[in-house]
């Protein structure tokens, strides 16, 4: 194996690169901290000089995903406030999807069933928080024009739901916008959020 | 290994009652042809005459449990037609998530990813299509007093979608009924379906 030189903070960018990449091409279960050292060119002494053990190399790989999620909600509510397309919850329903749909096994790590330390953790905490915040504002904003704020939470939880099962049931393939006569995953998500009335 | 005698039908019936236990207890990773055997209390081959690979067992165990997923639509439909508790969607909605919080690893096995070859799989396109069509005959119903029946598959996926959703979140340990001050899943269900206007 060749081994590569690396500054301290660009071999954990690349550790987590590599990660990331033998996730999307192999699947969590092939996501062995030797795997992911040999990717990288790089002994596994010097990947746990930043990585500890599995589980905290996917704490980080799933933060990040959620950072990304943020990062595409907020594009998508971006574009609406330009008026490029539409606004609100669909919005954020659209990045909610389209980050879940290009990411399947990144997802899947974000929420599969994970044990309470993991959920605990505060890099996952705050990253997860950021994108389930933007989601509560739009909400908030709803519930307090019809005059039922203390609604907020559940209302946030059933948003959440909805986007969150359109894009589990898309990336299973258990649902197809080509099979409903739509022209891709966004369209079926105004679609569906139009229909829910949530928006 | 104390083998036991079984008649031909009734070792079937064993074998996906071990398989189901084993599937709950220990994950679907630990599910193998041996251990279902062993907690059957029978040699590999006498299994390998009713289950040609774990696939087919596996195939087998998520068509059983979609066939349960209907039967609680299907209570769940004749409590509210009794007047027990509110009727329509909602109770459809209650008895999938009742369904899938009971069960969670054999209801991640039924939606986790698929291989083509086992989605299309006659038996369990059958079983899934019996508890899709009760959300499709309500959500039918709905649109077509809407004056909009075209608009049925897209809502029906919307409405699937919701219940997954909130299936899923709950299971992950992502949302808690107790956490938004409710009594439980059920209470949870039907708020959500309230305040998305389903029902």
């Amino acid at each position: 194996m060749r081994k590569k030189a690396y500054h301290h903070g660009n071999l954990r960018e690349a550790l987590l690169q590599s990660a990331r990449e033998t996730l999307a091409s192999d699947g969590i279960e092939a996501l062995s901290l030797r795997a992911v050292a040999k990717r990288t060119g790089v002994s596994a002494t010097a990947l746990y000089s930043h990585f500890k053990d599995k589980q905290e190399l996917l704490t980080r790989l799933a933060a990040r995903g959620f950072d990304e999620l943020a990062v595409e909600m907020e594009r998508e509510q971006a574009r609406a406030e330009r008026g490029e397309s539409a606004g609100g919850l669909v919005a954020l329903a659209r990045g909610y999807v389209a980050f879940a749909t290009h990411n399947p096994a990144l997802f899947q790590l974000m929420f599969g069933p994970a044990p309470g330390e993991v959920l605990a953790e505060p890099h996952l905490q705050q990253a997860g928080a950021r994108a389930y915040g933007l989601l509560e504002a739009d909400v908030a904003k709803r519930m307090e024009s019809l005059g039922m704020p203390e609604q907020t939470p559940v209302a946030t939880a059933g948003a959440w739901a909805l986007v969150h099962g359109l894009s589990s049931l898309l990336n299973d393939g258990r649902i197809s916008a080509k099979k409903l006569g739509l022209p891709d995953d966004a369209a079926l998500t105004e679609q569906v959020c139009g229909l829910l009335d949530i928006g």
